[in-house]
C-alpha cells in the first residue's frame, strides 16, 4: 500500500525514470507556515555528491501543487512533487529479464507480470525516499519543542567510515552501515498500542526504507542477553525520567519520558561495478551481469535525513491521535 | 489501534484481570474447516509451566462465538473468547502508584489519565497475545504449502538455554533471549510496497508483542558490515532461488521465492523478585519496590509460537491482497 | 468490513442465531463514566413488544468484557457483549436452500458458497443493531451539548402510524417508514472532506442498517425541484444560523452552525406471514414459501433508536478528528 | 479525509485555483491497456460547455506522472495530473470574508481558522470532480461485462430539462435535478457487509460529489410507502432473478444478480447571479452580495458521468475483495 499514517497520512508516488515522484501529506493541519526553502536543508543532506555516493545529483526542486495558500497549509491535502530531470533509461536496457542481484528486479516481475517500470528500479527505487524527507519536513513543523537527530553510526562494521568507503569504492564495490536516531522532547504516552506501539510503527515505516533490513529501540538485541535486573531502568522522578534508558525511551509501546533511541541496518548498496551471476529469464541460464548506471557505493551515506523524516512522520500521527482522545 | 490487517484484519480486546481477553478476525474466507480443538497445539505452546514461565495456568479453552457454524468459517467475523479464570488481582494493589520499572505502568498512567486498568498490566499484559496466537490458528489454515516454524536461538546471550533460565530463577531475576522464525513454500511476490512491506508489516505486528525491542531480517544487522559483493544473493534458477540468502527471502520488500528468515531479540522479563527502586506517584520519592504476583524468568520461551503466529497473520493478509490484484 | 471509524471506530460481529452479538469500540477516550444501566434507554427503546414488532423478546442485558474500569472507560478498546438466549432455530431449516424474496439468503448463499450462517439471516440479522444502539450510548456520553433525536414522521405513507400498522398485521403483511434525525448543537467545522463529508459518513453508516433504502439531508430531494435562490440559506449572523435550512445543517461537507436534519427510508419487513413464490435452489424449480418464525410487521418503529446511535457514531469520530486538527 | 476505497484506493487532491487537481489511484492491478485518450469520453461528457454550464472551459488534458508504463499500469500507484490553466481568482477576492450562501465558505473559514485556500470554493470546488472521472475511466476497465450509465430523469422537477434551464438562466438563477444511474451486469455478491454495504459504499462516495443532497436505491423512499407484499421481490431463477426490482439490485447489502438501479438529487447551483443577503465577518452586518464569477446554471447536467465514475470505483473495489475472499 502506498499510504501510511492514521490521521497525518503520506502517500507516496512515481518512479525512478518516470516523469515526477511525488508526496499526497492528508491531514497536515491548517495555518502551519511553510515555505519551498524550508524543504533546502533536509533535501541537501539526502542529496548524493558526497564520496560514496551517486553521481547523479538532481536539482530535487520541490513543487508544491495542493494544500498550500499564502505561504501556509490550508487543511487540505498537501501535494509535492519532484520532477525527474536527470534519467539515464537506456542504463537499464536488460533489467526487465535479467534481474539484478539484492534488487527486486525478480520479484517485480513476476509479482507485475512484466508489467512494471523496471527503469533504475521504477517505483522500488531509492528515489521515493525523496517523497519521504519532503513529508518529513513537514511533519517536524508540527513538533515543537521535540528534536530529532539520526547519523552514521558505523560503516561495513568500522567506524573509519571515509577509509571504508573508499576501498569499496576502489573495488567497485559496495558497503552497508548502521544509522542510530534519537528524538529528544517527546511527550510521556505517544503511541497507540496494542498494535500501534512506537516500535511497530516506526519500523513499520523504516522498513519501507530501501536496503533497511534490521531495526532495535534501546537495548536492542543486546537486551536479549541481560538480565531483567539489568535491562529494567529505574524511574527516578515524577517525569518518569529513568537512570538508563535500556528501553530506548518506550516502556508498553508508548513513549515514557526519556529519549526515544533506535538504530537500524542498512544493507550495502546491491549495484556494484564487479560483475556477478544471475539468473536471465531471456536465455534460461544463469549468465554474468555488469551493472552500468551510477549508483552509491554507501546508501546508508544518505539515509540519516530519511530515518529522521519517518521518525517525524511517526510522531506526528501520534501527537495528533494523542490530541483527539483527550477529553 | 486494536486492529491490523486490510483484508485479513484482527482486532484485540481484553485485558489481563478482566472477564475475558479475545479477537475478532475480520475478511476470513468462508468455507475454511475449523475446530476448538485445532487451536490446541499451538495454545500448548503458548502455555505456562515450563521451567522458567509464571506458574499462573489458565485453561485457555477458545470459545468460538462468532463468524463459525457447521465446524466451518461462515465469511462473517469470526470472534474468539478467552475467559480470564484465574486472576489474583489483590497482588497489583500499588501498581498504579507505583510504577513497576520496564512495565507499561508509568506512561500507561499519565496517557490515560489513571483510569488504565493497571491489574496485571491491564491492556498491557501479555496475556493478550493469546488473541494473536488464537488468530495464528486461522491464518495458518489459509496458508497451503506454507510452513511456519520459530524456536528460541539463545537465552541470556548463551545457547545453553535450561542452564541460564535456572540461574536466573535462583535469584530471583530474568532473562532475555533470540527468537528465530523460518517461513518456507511462500510464493514469490507476497508484500504491497512502497509501505507494506513483508519487512514492514511483520515488524510492525512483531513489535506489539509485549517485550520484543529488535528484528533483522536475512543478515539483518551483520548485513551493516557486509560488502555488497557478499551480501548480494546470486539467483541460480527460474524460481528465483539463490545460492546464499543474506536477504532472508525478500527483495524489494517482496517475497522472493527463498525462505524467509527474521530474527526478533526478546527483553529480559520485566517483573522480578529482586526488589527495586523506582518513583512513588504516591509520595512523590524513590521507593523501594517488590514485585509479588507471577511472573516468568524467561518469557522468550512463550514467544516463539506468538511470532510464528503473527507471521501468519501478516501472510494471509498478503495472499488476499495478492489474490485481489490478479486480473 | 465488519469495523467503520477512523478514532472512534467500531466492529461489530456475531449472528442472529450463534451464542452472541456484540461490538468493540476502539478509540474511546479513557475517564467517560458508564455503567450499565446507562445502555437500558436505548437499549429498551429498540427492543420489540410494541403493536407491530416481533414476539421475539430478548433480554438484551450488555456485558462488558474489556475497556472498562471502576466504571469508567479506560482508554482500551470497550467490547460490549449480547448473549443471545431466545432462538428458536429450527424455525429457519429451510431457508438455506428456499432464498427469502427481499432477504440476503439468496446472495449471501452465492457469496459464502453455502458456508454462511442462515439461521435468522445470521450475520445480516436485524439483531446486529443491538451493537449499533450500545456504541450509540457511548458515542452520545462524548458529545456534550449535543442532543440527537430521531422519531417516524410517517409509515405506509401514512401519518395515522397505528392504523397503518393494524391494517398490515391483519393481512399477515408488513409496511414500511420514514425516520427523521435532528441533531441540535454541532459546532460548526464537524466533517472531513473530500470523501468524508458528514452526508457521507452518516449516510455509510445509515445504510448498514438493514432495511433502509434511501437517506437525504435537509430539502434532499426535494431540493432537485428548487432554484437556487429558494434552496440557499442566508447566513444571518456570525454564529452562522441561515434562516432557512434546506442544506440541512451541512455545507461543503461540513457541519455549518445549523441543525443536521436528515430523512431515512425505511422498507417493509422483508418477513411477511403472506404465501410467497420463490425459486428452490434445492428443486430448481419455483415454489411457494410461507415464511414462519417471529416477525415486525413495521421493522421502522424499532430504527429511530438505530439512527440516533449512528448520528452520534458519526459525530464522536468527526469531534475526536477534530480535536486533532487543531494547532 | 481525501482517500476512500480499500484495495483500489483513490486520493485527490488540488484546488479550483491552485496549480492542479489530481488523483492517485492506489491498487490497480498491473497490466491494464491504457492511453490518455481513453480518459477524453468521460472528460469531455463532465466539461462545461453546454446551455446551463459555465463558460469556464478548462482543456483537462490529463497527465499521467505514474504508475504507467508502455500504455499499461504497472502496478505501483497511478497518478494523473490536471493542471488548472483558466483560473480568474480576482473574481473571488472578497469571498474569504463575506461567505456565499449555500457554499462551503462559512464553515470552511471556521473549520481552517481563515487558512483555507477559498478561491473558487478551494478544495470544495466542483472542479475536484474531474479526478473522480479520470479514475472511474480506470475503474471501468476493471470492469468486464458490467455496464454503467447514468443520466438525467428531471431538472427542477421537470422533465422538460431544457426549458427549465432556459427560465432559469434568463432570471440568474440555477436549478437542481435528479439523475439515475443503473449498472448492468454486476455477478451476485458483490459488497462488504456489514458496514461496506453496496449502498453504503455507492452513496459515501455520492456524497463526496458537491451538491448531492439525496440517494435512493430501487425504490428508495417510495418503498417506505409499500407493503411487504408488493416490494418483496420475488425469485424467478437460479442466477437470482427476480420478476420486480424495488431492492435495486441490493439484498442483504450484496448485489443480487439484477440491475443497480439507484437514484441521486442534485442541489441548485449555489452559486446565482441574483443579489443575495448574507453575514460578512468583515463588517460583522448582514450585507448584499453579488456574486460575480462564471457559474453553471444546472451543475446536474455535468453530473452524471460523475456519478458512473463513483460507481465504477465503488464496484472494482468490491471485485478486488471478492476476489481476495476466495479460496
Amino acid at each position: 500500500m502506498n499510504s501510511f499514517g492514521r490521521i497525518f497520512r503520506i502517500s507516496v508516488f512515481g518512479e525512478s525514470h518516470g516523469p515526477a515522484i511525488g508526496v499526497t501529506i492528508d491531514g497536515v493541519p491548517a495555518g502551519i507556515k511553510l515555505k519551498v526553502d524550508d524543504f533546502i536543508p533536509d533535501l541537501t543532506r539526502r542529496k548524493s555528491g558526497a564520496v560514496g555516493t551517486t553521481p547523479r545529483i538532481e536539482n530535487d526542486t520541490p513543487e508544491i501543487i495542493s494544500g498550500w495558500f499564502n505561504e501556509h497549509t490550508t487543511g487540505s491535502p498537501l501535494t509535492i512533487l519532484f520532477k525527474n530531470t536527470n534519467t539515464q533509461s537506456a542504463d537499464y536496457g536488460n533489467i526487465a529479464k535479467t534481474p539484478r542481484p539484492g534488487h527486486s528486479d525478480f520479484a517485480a516481475y513476476l509479482r507485475f507480470r512484466g508489467y512494471n517500470d523496471f527503469r533504475g528500479g521504477g517505483h522500488f527505487s531509492g528515489r521515493l525516499t525523496l517523497a519521504l524527507v519532503a513529508a518529513g519536513v513537514v511533519a517536524k513543523k508540527m513538533l515543537d519543542g521535540i528534536n530529532i537527530s539520526a547519523q552514521i553510526l558505523s560503516v561495513g562494521g568500522s567506524s573509519n567510515i571515509e577509509k571504508t568507503i573508499d576501498t569499496a569504492l576502489s573495488k567497485g564495490d559496495s558497503v552497508g552501515g548502521i544509522i542510530e536516531c534519537t528524538a529528544k522532547g517527546i511527550p510521556v504516552g505517544f503511541g497507540e498500542p496494542f498494535f500501534d506501539s512506537v516500535e511497530s510503527v516506526i519500523s513499520h515505516l523504516a522498513f519501507a526504507v530501501p536496503a533497511i533490513k534490521g531495526i532495535e529501540f534501546g537495548s536492542g538485541f543486546t537486551a536479549a542477553t541481560m538480565m531483567g535486573s539489568q535491562h529494567n531502568d529505574p524511574i527516578v522522578d515524577g517525569t518518569g525520567k529513568t537512570s538508563t534508558n535500556n528501553a530506548g525511551g518506550i516502556t508498553g509501546g508508548l513513549t515514557n519520558g526519556n529519549n526515544l533511541v533506535f538504530r537500524v541496518a542498512v544493507k550495502p548498496t546491491s549495484s556494484i561495478s564487479i560483475k556477478q551471476n544471475t539468473f536471465s529469464i531471456k536465455t534460461g541460464r544463469v549468465e554474468e551481469l555488469e551493472i552500468k548506471g551510477r549508483h552509491d557505493a554507501c546508501i546508508a551515506l544518505r539515509v540519516p535525513v530519511v530515518i529522521e523524516a519517518i521518525t517525524a512522520i511517526a510522531l506526528a500521527d501520534f501527537l495528533m491521535l494523542w490530541k483527539a482522545s483527550n477529553l
